[in-house]
């Protein structure tokens, strides 16, 4: 890894639209976004069927944005066979909403435990065959599909891949074609192994790469998600060694907090992302 | 690992004193716990010194208590030379206290990032070198070590060893004399490799095993933890392998809980850790 200091590319930096949500809808973040110079957005599929996926992707196209990513699949855990049918059926048209809005990948939040199950190990398997069908449908349709190892906190309830190493294990096993991996340091940070795994990932298993901070303390395990600079995380150092590797992709800011950014003036809170990636990202 | 449901051992159950300080003292726990038949505790320093470290160890012996651990040693990191040595110095009167309680090994609580450092590798060396001058103290006095893994929620703040990887490889590392590792399920149940881990560790090197359970939602990273049976830990499965190792030590329960065990009747607390340790342990 380059020791160096190297500034952020400002053209890099990308914002989910979770971190604006708190008081503007996708409409107005699409327009702030584009108004703040901001080149990328990655929404969320809510959002996006609050607004109308036609009317997301014709705003966005005109708005000269680029789409980081598309938030997103997954949810592949499931108790029956109706709930797996459910999941692949709601995955293929996520595939379908990431093509129109022109998104770079379809990221994944690939499900916790299922129907009271506590069985993580089925869990992950169901994981697996989810992915793996979900890539034929994804494959021949030309958009990608990137795993992201969610925080240990959230294995329960939102994602049974906790870890890079999980992660490069399923693209080893599925096949690197169409598939790769959201490296999200709020998740990944704290990994003894994130440094060996990113190197064993490469680029471009590496289809995204999301920032924000962890803050000391940290009030909630959901909405408290901190700005690049205002917690622990030695960003740059991982920004820097994933350009090292190749990645040229952007950096997402995706920033959940109920309590303090999302009550901000959302033009704020965009000066303040752009300044911060400068910052610390 | 053996399939069968096999119910745990009652005599097994330890109780972490933690789990009952909401509204009791150390005095009053360890009458307690001798009242409900429960055969051992695990106590913590600051208990220990608001009783007096002599009058704890002779309640303690005349109740016919064991001691499962002494909660706890570490905080091994440190921003200077002066923390360097007010941690070195703690952690031999942590070794003394557990001797003269008769505990079964000390506990660490490894440390996380110090003095606003954001350098989680130099955090875990300072913690290889911490512990190997402990074990330099601890070794000739016959006071065995166990590092216990956090959950990686909070490796800024508490501990930077997260997983039991990195547990085994200290102990590689630094020698299996007088040095092990304290499995508890709540920091280490959603690891993808556990299993694996707790294989290569093998008896004796899990010096202890603590239980309790993740609820879902958890409310509050440090004071919302569940009563076995309340979530979604599988106990029974992770206690039959340690126990088909060859582990013959306690079931320590250790349960931080601000908003409902800690306020409820300790007696009451009691009698349902004894029946949930049965029914879900």
């Amino acid at each position: 890894m380059n020791g160096q200091m190297q500034a952020p590319n400002p053209e890099r930096l990308s914002i989910n639209t979770a971190t604006l949500r708190g008081k503007w809808d996708l409409a107005q973040i699409i327009d702030g976004c584009a108004r703040h110079g901001v080149r990328a957005i990655s929404p969320w599929r809510d959002q996006v069927h609050d607004l109308g996926l036609g009317e997301t992707a014709r705003r966005i196209r005109e708005a000269g944005l680029a789409v980081s990513g598309y938030c997103r699949g997954g949810m592949f855990t499931h108790a029956d066979e109706a709930g797996e049918r459910a999941a692949r059926d709601d995955n293929r048209r996520a595939v379908d909403e990431a093509l129109e809005v022109g998104a770079q990948c379809l990221v994944l939040v690939v499900g916790g435990l299922a129907g009271g199950s506590k069985d993580l190990n089925r869990a992950r398997l169901q994981v697996r065959d989810g992915i793996a069908a979900l890539l034929d449908y994804a494959r021949p349709r030309g958009m990608p599909i990137a795993i992201e190892p969610l925080h240990p906190m959230y294995a329960a309830d939102r994602a049974c891949v906790n870890t890079m190493r999980q992660a490069n294990d399923l693209c080893d096993e599925l096949g690197d074609e169409g598939l790769g991996i959201a490296v999200d340091l709020y998740h990944t940070w704290w990994d003894p192994e994130l440094e060996a795994q990113i190197r064993r990932a490469g680029v471009p298993r590496v289809l995204a790469f999301h920032i924000c901070d962890w803050l000391v303390p940290t009030q909630s395990l959901l909405l408290d998600r901190g700005m690049m600079g205002d917690g622990v995380i030695d960003i740059a150092r991982w920004r820097r060694l994933v350009e090292s590797l190749g990645y040229t992709g952007f950096h997402e800011v995706e920033i959940f907090s109920a309590e303090n950014w999302w009550k901000r003036d959302p033009d704020e809170v965009l000066e303040i992302c752009k300044s911060r990636h400068l910052a610390h990202g």
